[in-house]
Formats: structure tokens, sequence, C-alpha cells
């Protein structure tokens, strides 16, 4: 309507809106500083655990101890999949991407729900516990399926990261290694409105469903541009080749004014906050797996990255040691976005619900410049 | 980021945001124009195909008689799917959602799809086609499943509106119901950017792929504010009980201020281009197949509204006569919305590839409106 789009600003990546109120995560870039809820992402990742955190982003405050224990025993009572579900899940192509895997599969939970229609709040929150639970299963088992492996069943008493190491190894994780998935599932659970978050509150805007919400940002976080910025990190890394050869990488780089994986970010300017605690595990966990070369070259490339670039504010960001980590846990590189995800399902249900509890339709113009009043003109006279 | 957010505008509906130039359909709500690249809908709907329109919102010109077959013989070799797609389709719950099915099984062509990860605008394109190709075999033997009945595959020589109707009825459709679902396709192919095709625009804006676009676009137009207004329709008119109840029905709703599905349009306030010519076809398709009241019911509701309200530019929209024209066909009421997503496929295909070529990460910000600083209060002292 030209009339209309004359009062109105043009903003194509929405750079300059504010798409509404949130209490779930604050971000100040150049102090680098994350908080869920008010609380530092650093105590949090020193502190918490996964299940907690996903309480505090869902509740806007930390869980008594019994409350803690209700929610994690509704989320593990959602782990296990159907037998329609597991059926699903032996019948994928071992070829597919792991990202559109579960895109798909989120999608699938909603079609055995008897209460997806059910739009109450209470039904949206139980869809996106639902989904919460039931993702560890489909990455580690897919993965193992496409490894040639059974499948491996979760167990009830497990949390949410050691569930998932055991699915996909078959084996208890040790201690240090279910920790180090924790952190990382803390450290990637929220972010202010990334993209993909939004994707979920353009879809609840219609008033359409959780599971519908979720799978949208799957598909948003699979772009190279949102999540799989750690499994470029670990590109670099296998392509550089040993310690020695560091520096000529670093240094190559740089002169030919290149970007180096896993540093620098959009929002921070000052350390990524995630990064910090990250890095203790990335060295505790490379060392336990015989992965100590790994992160000798992951330091040296930040040693020489904070020579060159650190006062133009260019740090390692929370990708930089997640690689390494996640690496070091035996992950496949392609899983490393899954496992974002499968932290992230926490701020999208969050973000959704919010929206879902002050809703607005998004629906923004666009300026046409196409042509007006154009003929039809018959097939025969083009 | 408290001092950037000072200078940002808070529009949590968009609706003051152009999102970016589009040359594809143009509104212009307060005279009832809809134009598809600049030709008028009711001349599409009466000189143009299904076919011709999608090759016309994909590349902004109508084809010749060559490129119009090249095009047409590429969408119908993607009609029939792949047996793991086929055995896929008959595992599904027969209580499960139409739409949440269509979003399922459209994610799930990527999963075999081997260009999947090729992310050039050929490839691109091809999956949109592909994506275009493949929903009415998916949307029509679902139904078919779940009333008990052997699927049935498509035939290359069909266009997409008989060989949809094909599929569901495992009849040759007559021309007039296959003219009709025609026409209804070319209506619903595109209309600015609506929810869900924005959820494309954020989806494609992360550099992530078409079967991602489309299956968020599908989980948007899902929700009862965008899609399933012709849904409501059917319901009002099954509910109504007869010709003779009409008058006190839509005076009685009237008087309690209550609307009446399938009138009025947020961008409408003329006639809806959409509705003038469906509604010859909604008397056509009626009386043909013995539905004669349910179109004496709309006209009906038609008269007494316009009557009451005609001058307030509450007329009926596009959903009204679809929703007759449907239900005629023998198509079930939770398929109304599914045949939508069949036809507007086209107009998402086309503002995500528009979007692929000028490119831009979608993400707006939120104003945070928790607390700051909020001490991680150890279980014991909560």
């Amino acid at each position: 309507m030209p009339d209309a789009t004359a009062t109105m600003t043009m903003d194509k990546g929405l750079d300059h809106t504010i798409i509404g109120e949130s209490t779930k995560s604050f971000i100040d870039g150049q102090k680098g500083v994350l908080e869920y809820v008010g609380i530092d992402i650093d105590t949090l990742a020193r502190s918490s655990t996964f299940e907690e955190t996903c309480f505090l982003l869902l509740n806007d405050r930390l869980p008594d101890a019994a409350e803690l224990d209700a929610f994690t025993a509704r989320l593990r009572s959602n782990y296990d999949l159907s037998d329609r579900m597991w059926a699903a899940v032996a019948a994928l192509p071992p070829e597919a991407a792991p990202m559109h895997v579960l895109q798909t599969m989120v999608a699938m939970l909603a079609l055995e729900d008897p209460d997806c229609d059910n739009q109450s709040r209470e039904a949206e929150e139980a869809k996106a516990i639902r989904v919460l639970g039931a993702t560890p299963a489909i990455i580690a088992n897919f993965d193992r399926l496409r490894r040639g492996l059974e499948p491996v069943r979760p167990r009830g008493e497990d949390n949410v990261a050691t569930s998932f190491l055991r699915m996909l190894t078959g084996e208890t994780p040790g201690e240090a290694s279910a920790k180090a998935l924790d952190v990382c599932l803390i450290l990637h659970a929220d972010h202010g409105i990334n993209a993909s978050t939004f994707a979920t509150m353009v879809v609840m805007g219609t008033e359409s469903d959780m599971y519908s919400a979720i799978t949208a940002a799957i598909g948003t976080l699979r772009g190279p541009l949102h999540g799989g910025a750690n499994e470029r990190v670990m590109y670099m890394l296998q392509g550089i080749g040993g310690v020695g050869a560091v520096e000529d990488f670093v240094l190559g780089r740089l002169s030919r004014k290149e970007k180096i994986p896993g540093f620098g970010h959009r929002v921070y300017k000052a350390i990524d906050p995630r990064a910090t605690y990250l890095k203790t595990f990335a060295e505790s966990i490379a060392a336990e797996t015989g992965n100590e070369d790994l992160f000798r070259m992951s330091r040296g490339i930040e040693e020489i990255m904070d020579a060159q670039v650190g006062e133009k504010g260019i740090h390692p960001n929370v990708d930089f040691y997640s690689a390494t980590t996640y690496f070091s846990l035996g992950l496949a590189i392609d899983l490393f976005t899954p496992i974002f995800a499968m932290s992230r399902n926490a701020g999208w249900a969050a973000h959704a619900l919010e929206r879902f509890d002050d809703n607005r339709l998004i629906r923004p113009r666009c300026q046409y410049t196409g042509p007006h009043g154009a003929p039809y003109i018959p097939m025969d006279e083009r």
C-alpha cells in the first residue's frame, strides 16, 4: 500500500528495530557481559546445571529443590521416543544432514502428541519440554545408526549431558566429559533475540504452536551465518596440520585480510564471557582424551591473535573453545550445530512462551518495485 | 545493549517496518487491487494457470510456450515421491494434523536430496520446485491413508490441480472441478510479505536453505491468525443448519458484535479482488456437486452483510468462497489450509529467492526488562 509505506521505515536486517520486551537474557557487548535473568553467565557455567538453567529461563527464577526435582523428572519422562519415532529414526537416510534430521524429527513429534491442538500456555510449555527431552535421543541415535551401530535408549536417571554422551558412545561418560558438555549446554542456552529465536516469535505470532516454532528455529540456526561457526573452527584446526604450523597459518590469513573462525563476534567487542570458563574445560578434556595438540594449536592461535588484533577487540568467542571441547568428546563435526540446538531449545522455548504471553502478529511490509498494470499477453503473442 | 537500543524503534508487529524491496506482488487495499508482477489477479485467475503463475512469480515475467513446457515438465518430474517418502507417508499416524504432516514431510524432502548442501541460486530454485511438485502427493495420500484407502501415485501428464484431485479421489476429476481448484491455486499463490512469507526471509537470512524456509513457512501459516480462515467459514456454514436460518444467524452475530468468518480483511477495505471470480466458480461447482444449499447460504450471508456493513468496507474475502468451493470439491475441512500451502509454496519460493539475491541477516533486538547483577543463590539457601 503506497500511502501506508510512505510513513514506514526500511530496515532490511531489523538492525534498528526492537521487537519487544524480554526478561530472558541481557547482553552488553562492550563490557563482555551476558546474563540469564540477571545472573552472570560465568557464574551459571561454574555453579548451575543445564536443567536448572532451563528452569531459570522458562520461569525467570531459580528453582527450589522440589521444583528442580519435579522439572528434571518431567524432562526425563520425555527422553525416550515412541516406537513410531524410533522406527522413523531407523529409516533416516544415513547421508542426511543432522540439522535437517533434527528439524524433521522435531516436526514429527507434533504428529503423535494428542495435545497438539491444545494451545493453552501449559500445553505449549509441555510441548517445549517434550522437544527439550527428546532431542538428545534423536541426535545421538541418528549418529549411531549412520555409523552402523544399534540404537541406545536413554536412561531416566541421567542428566541431559550424560544421557546424550551415553547414547552416543554406548558407554558411561567420564565425569569431566559429562561436566564439559553440561557447561557447553549452559553457555549456549540463550543469547537475546538472535535470528533463530526471532523465527520462533514469527511463528508464534500467528498463534501457531511450539513444535512449529522450534522446527523453524532449527532451520534458521542451520544457516552458516548463525550456527555452524564452531564447525568451521574445527575444519580450520584440522587443516593447519600441527602446532608448528600455527604461526604461519594465522599470520598468512591476517596478511590476506581473511577472517579466523571463532574470533570476534558481531555483538562482543570485549572478551566473549562464555569463552572464559570453557577454555579451562577445553584444556582438561583435551588432556584427558589425548587431544593435547589440538588444545595447543588453539592456544597458539589465541596468543598470536591477541598480539596481532587483540587491541581491536577481536577475541576468541564461545565457538572457538567449544570446537576443541566437542571434538575431544569424540563428536562428529556435523553434530556441533545440532548440540547447539539441543541447548538453545531452552532459549527458543523461553522466548516463544514470552511472546505467547504478550502476542502480536509479526507482519512487515515490502516496498514494491515491480511494474503496475501490466497486460496479460496471450501465449501466441509472446 | 542499552546504548544501542536507545536509538532504536520499538515495533512489536513490524507494522511500521519495510523489510525490503520486492517485485512479486502489489496490494492496494483501498482500491481492492492485487497484482502479481504487475498483472491483475482477476485477469490471471481468468486467463492463466497455476503452473504459468508459478513461473511468473519465480521469473518476474510470463513464459513463452517452450519455457512453460520446460517448467511444467520439471515440476511434474517432482510429482512422485521416493520409496522412502512413500513409506514415511504410510507410517504417519492417521490422527495427525495435516499441516504438521506437511511440515514434517517437506523437512524430510531435504534428507535425501543429494544436492541439499549445494546452496547456489540454481540449487535453491530446484529445491523449491521439488517442494512445489511433491506437496500434492503428500497431502492427498495422507488423506487417503487416514481414510483407509490405498495410496494413488501421481500421473506425469496431469496439471497440479488435476493431479491432486485424482490422487485424493482416485478418479479423473471433472473439468469444472479441476479448473476451480486451479483458480484457487492462482488466487492464493502470493500476497506480499505476510507472516509465513516473512518466515522464509528470516530463515534464508542466515544462508540456510529452501527446505528449511518453506518448512518454517508452513508452521507459520498453520496459526489461526494466518491460514485457517476458510476452515472457520466452513464450520460456520455447517453450524447454521440451512438457508432459512441464515438471516437470524447473521443478525444475531452482528448484534452481539461478533465477527463473521470470511468477511473483512486486514488489508482490503474494498472488495477482495480474489473473491470476484471465485464466487462464480463456487456457484457452478456447488451446483455440479449437489451443494446448492451451501452456495445459497453463502450468498444469503453476503447479501445480509452487504446491507448491514457493506458501507463500512466489510466485504467477503477470498476465504469466504474458497470454503464453499473446497467443500463442494469433497475436501476434508482440515485440508483447506494445506491446499493454501500447496499454492503459497510459489510465493514463498519467489520471496525466498528474491532474498537470496539480496540477502541480509534478520536480527532485531529486544528491550531487556529483567534484573541485572542477580546473585546465584546456592540451593540450600533458596
